[in-house]
């Protein structure tokens, strides 16, 4: 297959060499490059949320006719929505997409053939084509290492990753900031290296990602915030009763979860 | 040397296996049973916080001259005020202690001889001994294998501990509690995991460690709240720039970190 990504970053930098990796030829193309798209069976649009659109704008009247384009941004709702206008063009596809894999280094130089062995890909298909260009584009994914591939759509894919990455961010940007912080070497152990890992996401990414999904987020962040209140208030009533009850709700929570958690 | 242990859980057991591991002779005692310390160099008392004291004074009378008795409970200022009787015994010393190490399942079938392998032993000695006791002690751990160990005051430790350790875990029950949790598996990747690890510690251990250093930890996990709150307040706000400035902190913060976070 001819694959096209656009945006030489760590993700692009990854589909690339995954693709390559599994006998594709593959082409990368970062800004203000001619993007040479008119031969490529998948496009992948690995370019900051703001540039999905204006990138596919520009590359759509190059696009051959059965391209399948999937981008990679971790917010749904508002890139799907604005390009629903092309949801009802038979010659291309537009799948939306979100690798769940990453790294803490990000750029071109950090990207790796297996960057997404094992991961999970959400795909936000519109429901106005059928199963052919997704077949396709699963059988890529999977030859590219992905091990599951995930279908739903833009909101519910919206408010789970507000709850399973963006708000893990802000609890650990918050984490880093205590003052004792600084001390910890020798009174820390897994828990503290855990909580503080994902404490220092890039501002100017993160600002624009959960603004992005605000709506989603919010009343997540109301609820966690709510919980830990909880906990404050059994301890300044000192209520042990009620510390031991909101524990109990923690380990029957976690019994409940789906498989998939190591 | 002789080491007693007393105690046959995770901890206990893990103390026992280390110390033979280590050529020491090692008898452990589980409650229930005739404390057999008369011969001991070196006691590890490892039960639960209320019965340390207790457990102390019964074999107090058996001690020979020049024992060393460490504890190994996660709250030290309790412990070591009440044992602070001892403080002026010439014949044998007590010696806070807190090994920095856990597994998610406890109990002595989960005892391991390599548990402590690189980890921190925290002390908290009274300053009425000189150092021979602790360098005693100091050597001894080093075989178990602990990487470092720490001095410090009762205080100090506690409030250091209700940061690094029992901050996370009450985060970290409160973030399972989440309803979306059980749908998690497709939409999670590491930053969920970590999160989630310590998110189901057992209710009556834990009540009882929260409420024995509710004098530290309920000040850090209010300061921990309001930095919450402002992330909450800057998404209600829709103020991008509050957002941006929280998260600058939280990059400056965690490059401010001491050397030992992996």
């Amino acid at each position: 297959m001819q694959i096209a990504v656009i945006g030489k970053g760590l993700i692009g930098g990854s589909f690339e060499k995954a693709a390559r990796r599994a006998g594709h030829d593959a082409l990368i193309f970062d800004k203000g490059d001619d993007f040479r798209v008119e031969g490529a069976d998948v496009v992948f649009v690995a370019v900051p949320p703001s540039a999905v659109v204006p990138v596919i704008d520009a590359i759509a009247p190059r696009l051959k006719e059965g391209a399948v384009v999937v981008d990679a941004t971790g917010v749904k709702g508002t890139v799907c929505r604005d390009l629903r206008k092309y949801a009802y063009e038979a010659r291309w596809v537009f799948v939306g997409g979100h690798p769940m894999a990453g790294k803490e280094k990000n750029g071109y130089e950090n990207s790796d053939a297996s960057l997404f062995d094992g991961a999970s890909m959400i795909l936000t298909p519109y429901p106005t084509y059928g199963r052919a260009p997704l077949d396709m584009l699963e059988r890529l994914l999977r030859e590219m290492g992905f091990a599951r591939i995930v279908y739903t759509d833009p909101a519910h894919h919206d408010e789970m990753i507000a709850f399973t990455s963006q708000l893990c961010h802000l609890i650990s940007s918050a984490y880093v900031r205590e003052p004792l912080a600084r001390d910890h070497v020798g009174y820390s152990a897994g828990s503290f290296r855990d909580m503080a890992r994902v404490g220092a996401p890039d501002p100017d990414t993160w600002t624009e990602l959960f603004f992005a999904n605000r709506d989603a987020l919010l009343p997540i962040l109301e609820r966690y915030i709510a919980r830990l209140d909880d906990f404050r208030g059994a301890l300044a009533a000192n209520d042990r009763g009620r510390m031991h009850k909101a524990l109990e709700e923690g380990v029957h929570a976690k019994s409940q979860f789906g498989k998939g958690l190591k």
